[in-house]
């Protein structure tokens, strides 16, 4: 493909995920936390973010195979959640599995080109992100997906039972919320790493 | 980087994954029902795998934090598990945290040129894998990193303590066990359809 139609396709999907950016953050669907980082990004002109997550504590409703087509959300925590919070959220759902889980930081990086998308790769597994990988790999088009390793997921109810003892549920808050902690910490050294060597 | 220069470098990684694969399943340390998948892939010319694992549920033996450092496997299993098993198993360590886990299979494959890296990445995407990139991208060594979303990950001792009742742990396995057969069904259609496609 020759150069023109690369930095045309580029462009265009940059101006695309710019707009969806911007109306997400209007409609207050990003995570507030990310919103400054996201933002430098859009000024960096050969890189761009599609989704990101800042990280989460959740409530998943789903069936014994976990099948995607049943799960929903029942609740998604941004923060460190408190043992009385997750127990009253847990009491008001009675269908199916609930699973609580936990997941790290996720970012998609948009970049121009193959080299630029090396560089986000090589950026990333140096500060210490195992799990970073460049996942699609067009002209005008190389997208990496870069997260963290914090996580859990268990049951802890099945229809209207609760499995879980209160003091193994403050246990495992206890640690999911240390996971959170470390989380953001990881998150706010790597977003400013990334805009000390990107922008 | 010249031609040459290239198709040196990937011969000598594949020379030497090879080896190293070879001595490991003489050692019998490389997981048994992947045996046959590896040594079909050894024969493709410009394909090689690194560390591969079949997908397990496994006791961890950790801190408060998972430290890596401290971390240490207390059980690995290759396969379902039964109750009394388990139980036994979680009864005979009495150090730190230790962790019911789960981890779906995962692959690490070389390439030995970008061509050949975008074609295993877009083939394991289209067969549903949505984990899967590329980590390593330099002239001769383009590496990709495979892996399944089948996963658990909780508390079930605390030093002496166990946290968790009879009831609940049979309820995990269920869960844990119904993962396994899921992994290693996709497990073999995936190696299956890769040797069709790459062979």
């Amino acid at each position: 493909m020759d150069n023109n139609v690369t930095n045309q396709r580029f462009s265009m999907l940059k101006q695309y995920h710019t707009d969806t950016l911007n109306k997400a953050i209007v409609e207050k669907k990003v995570d507030e936390i990310l919103v400054p980082f996201l933002l430098e990004v859009v000024k960096i002109p050969d890189i761009f973010t599609s989704s990101s997550c800042a990280g989460r504590i959740m409530l998943l409703s789903t069936n014994e195979e976990e099948s995607k087509k049943i799960s929903s959300f029942h609740k998604k925590y941004h923060r460190t959640v408190s043992f009385e919070e997750i127990k009253r959220d847990i009491a008001q759902v009675s269908e199916n599995d609930l699973w609580l889980k936990i997941e790290s930081f996720i970012f998609h990086f948009g970049c121009k080109d193959y080299q630029k998308a090396k560089e986000v790769l090589s950026f990333s597994q140096e500060f210490g992100l195992k799990k970073a990988g460049i996942i699609t790999a067009k002209d005008g088009k190389y997208i990496l997906e870069i997260t963290s390793t914090q996580f859990m997921a268990l049951p802890v109810k099945v229809y209207d039972v609760v499995l879980i003892s209160d003091d193994y549920l403050k246990l495992v808050l206890e640690r999911a919320n240390k996971k959170m902690e470390i989380n953001f910490e990881r998150l706010s050294r790597f977003s400013k790493s990334f805009l000390e060597k990107f922008k």
